[in-house]
C-alpha cells in the first residue's frame, strides 16, 4: 500500500449553530460539537483508508471557548498518523465573527478510528506522509498519545511507554 | 455550602438506538454516544450544583463495543468529585440483550463541567461525599486526572503533578 | 413462563427539554412528551417480555403542568400488569427545579403494548408480580381499564364489564 | 363571540413516514404518530380560537393498524366541540396504498386543548356549529367524554355524569 | 393508461414553523421551506403516478415573504402536467395570521419529478386532465417551462423552443 | 466599501448522507440537498457581506445524479456576483466514491441572498472581484440570470432584458 499525504485526507465542515443545538446560555452544547467533530473526522479517516471506519477513541478534549447561537463553525479534520489498522485524526475548530470576519480557534480534538471491512474486522491501511511543520509535529506526538491510550487501557505498562515517560522524568 | 453525596447526583438516561443515529455497519455513531453522555452528565452536574453548567472537557473515551441499531442503551452519570467551581462526572454506559436480558458494559467516560451564573461566570459549588467503594476510588482518581488535564493544557509542569507522576516512576 | 416482578421492568429516562421541542409559550409540546413516554414505556415492556413490542393503545392522558424549556424531565415506566400477549405500562413524569432541587409530579400516563415475534404475530409473555402498595393498586386497576378499552372498542358490552360497571352503579 | 363551523377548523397534514421514525419492524412508532396528531390538532384548535393553545389531554387512542416506512400518512383534525375555554379536537388518520391509491383508516384520536393568552391564562372561545352528520355525532359525544375526563380526574362523581352513566345502566 | 385529473393529486401539508427551522431573524430558513415543498410535491407526484418518484429539478423559486417562527404554513401541491415519464408539480404556500385568521400567499414553486421502478428506471405515467381555469393555465405553461429547462441543460437549441421564444420576440 | 474577491467567500461543507435523509431508493432526498445548499450558500453570502442574509430566490436546479446513503457529499459555495444589496451564490456539489476516492460532480445550483440589517431592511454590500476563468464566466452570466428573474417576476419586460434576449434571437 502506497503512503498518502496528511493533506489528502483534509476534510472541512462549515455549518451554522442552530437553535436546537444550544444550551440555556445560548451556546452550542459540548455534546453536539463532539458529534460534529466525529462526523468530520470519520470522513477524513475514510478518505485516507478508503474503508468503512469506526470511532475507536477520543482523546482529552477541552472546551475553551463558548460558541454562540448563529455562529459559523468550521471543523477541519486531517489524519495525523496511521498505524497498522488505526488512524489518529486531528481536528481544529474555528468560529468566525460575522462583523469583522476574523477567525478564532475554538477547539482542538483528537479522535482515533479503526478501518474495518464489511464484517467489521480491522484491515490494514496506508501510512501517512506528514509535509508541513504542523503535520510533522502532530505525526510525532501521535505515538506518545497512542502509548498513553494503551497505558490507560491497561494494555501497556507505564514503564514501557518510552516516549510518554520522557515527559515526566 | 453543605457537601452532598455522589449518589444524590445520579442520573439515568435509558433510550433506544434509532436509525438516524447509526453508521454503515448499523451501529450507533461514536459522536451520538458522546452527545448523549454529555446530556446525561450535564444533568448530574446540575443536580449536584443547582447551577447552569457548561462542558469544560472530556477525558479520553474508548469505544470498546459496538452498539447495534435497536439496542436499549443506559447512560448512568454521577459526579465523582467537585473542585471549587468544577465537577468531574463519571459515566457508565450499558447495553442489554433483548432476549437474555443481560446487561453488558459498553463504555466509560469522564466529563468535566463548570458551574456558572446567568452571565457565564464560574461559581462555587458544594463538595462531594463518596460513599461506596467505587465512588471512593473514582473520587481519588479525579485528582490525578485533573493534574493530567493541567499538564496537557500547559498550565502545570509534569514534574509538579505528584499523583500523576507516581504512575510513571 | 416464570412470572417477573413489576420492578424488574422499571425504566428511567432522564433528559432535558430542548428548544426544538417547545411551543410558543416555551413549554414542552404535549406531543413530544407523548413520544418520549412511548419510548420509555416500550423499553419497560420489552424488558418484561424480552420480545419486540408495539404500542397498542394509550389511555387517557392529562397534561396538568407545563414543562418549561431547559427543565430536567424524568420519565419512569413500569409494567403494571401483563395479560396473555399484552402489557399495561404505567408512566410517571417528574420535573425538578434547578435551584431547589425539588421534584414535582408533572404527568401520569398508561400505555398498552403487545409483544410480537419477528413477523408481527402476538406471542405469550410472563405474568407480573406486584410487590409495593402502589404496584398492587395499579395491577388491580389494570383489569378495569382493560374492560373500558374493550367497551370503547365495541368488543365488550358495557353491562358485562363487571369491574368497570361497579364505579357507576 | 360568534359561533364558527367545525369545518372552518379543518386541518390536513399529509406527510411521509421517514426512516428516523420507525421501530424494529419498520413501522411508524406510536409515539411519533401521537406527536404528529398533537401538532395537527393544535393547529385546528388555533384556527377555531385564534389563540395560543396548549394540549390539556388526550383521550384513549388505539393503534389498530401498523403504518409502514415510506407510507403517505394523512392526519385530519377538526374541532368537534368547544366548551368555555377548551376544545375537543377529533383526529382521523389515513394511510394510502401507493399502487392502488386506496385510502385506509389507520387511527382515530381525540385531544383536548385550552386556549390561553400570552401569560398562559385560559380565555373564552367561540362555540362550534356542527353541520354534517358525523360532526353532529361527534359534537354530541364530546359532552359524554368530558364527563369521563372529569370522573377520571376525580373532579366529578361518577353518579353525576348523566350522559356517561347512561351507557352502563 | 387512463388520464387522471390534476385535482386527484392534490396534497395538503399544514404544519407549524418550529424553532429548529429558523434563522437569526426568527424566520423560516429558505432551505427548510424547499425541503417541505419537496416532500409535499413528491407525494402529489406519487399520487398521480402510483410509482416511486425522484426529484428531477426545481424551477426558479422566489422567497417574497418572510415566514415567522410559530406560523401555520400550508403547502399545497398538485401535478400540473405529465409528460411521458416525468411530472411538473405546482406548489402554493400559504401562511395564516393567528389573530385575524387571514391567509396570505407566501410562495409559489415548481418541481419536476420522474416516476421510476424499483431499480430506478423511468416508467410511463398517465396524462393529466386540467379542469379549473388555473389548472389549465398551469398545464399550458408547463410546456414552455420544459423547453426552458431543456435549453438551460443544453439539450435543446433556444431557436427551437417555439413556445419559449415567443416571449422574447 | 472595498470590493472583495469571490474566493474570499468560499464555503466548504462536507458531510455524510444519513439514513433520516433518504428516500425509498436509499438516495438523498432532493429537498434535503436543497436545504444543505441553502445553509452553505448563506454562509458564503454572509462571509462576503458580513451581514445577516436571507434567501431571496433559487434558480433552476437539476438533480442529475442520485446520491446514495452513506455518501460523502461536499457542497462548495462561492459568491459569483454582488449587486447593490443582493448576491448571487454559485454552488457545486460533489460526491466521492469510498473505494476509488474519485470525486464526481453531482449538482450545481444558484441561490440569491439579500443582505439585511437587524430590522430586516436591505443594506448595501461590497462588489465582487472575479479572479479565475470560472469565476469570470459565472460573474458575467449572473447579469443575464438576474434579468431572467426580473422577467419571470414581471418586474422587467422581456424586450428590455438585453443580455437574456441575445440568447434567443
Amino acid at each position: 500500500m502506497k503512503a498518502k499525504t496528511a493533506g489528502a485526507s483534509k476534510t472541512v465542515m462549515t455549518d451554522l449553530v442552530l437553535p436546537s443545538e444550544t444550551n440555556p446560555l445560548n451556546n452550542l452544547f459540548g455534546g453536539e460539537l463532539l458529534a460534529r467533530m466525529d462526523r468530520a473526522a470519520s470522513i477524513a479517516a475514510r478518505r485516507h483508508s478508503r474503508r468503512i471506519v469506526v470511532t475507536a477513541s477520543v482523546n482529552h478534549v477541552a472546551f475553551n471557548r463558548a460558541i454562540p447561537l448563529g455562529s459559523v463553525v468550521t471543523v477541519e479534520a486531517k489524519v495525523s498518523r496511521a498505524f497498522r489498522t488505526s488512524m489518529e485524526v486531528y481536528i481544529d475548530v474555528w468560529i468566525e465573527d460575522r462583523e469583522s470576519g476574523e477567525r478564532a480557534k475554538a477547539n482542538e480534538a483528537i479522535y482515533t478510528f479503526v478501518a474495518v471491512d464489511e464484517t467489521g474486522r480491522p484491515v490494514a491501511i496506508p501510512e501517512i506522509v506528514a509535509e508541513t511543520e504542523l503535520e510533522k509535529e502532530r505525526y510525532k506526538g501521535a505515538l506518545r498519545r497512542k502509548q498513553l491510550s494503551l497505558v490507560i487501557a491497561g494494555k501497556m505498562k507505564a514503564s514501557e511507554a518510552t516516549e510518554l515517560k520522557a515527559l515526566f522524568v
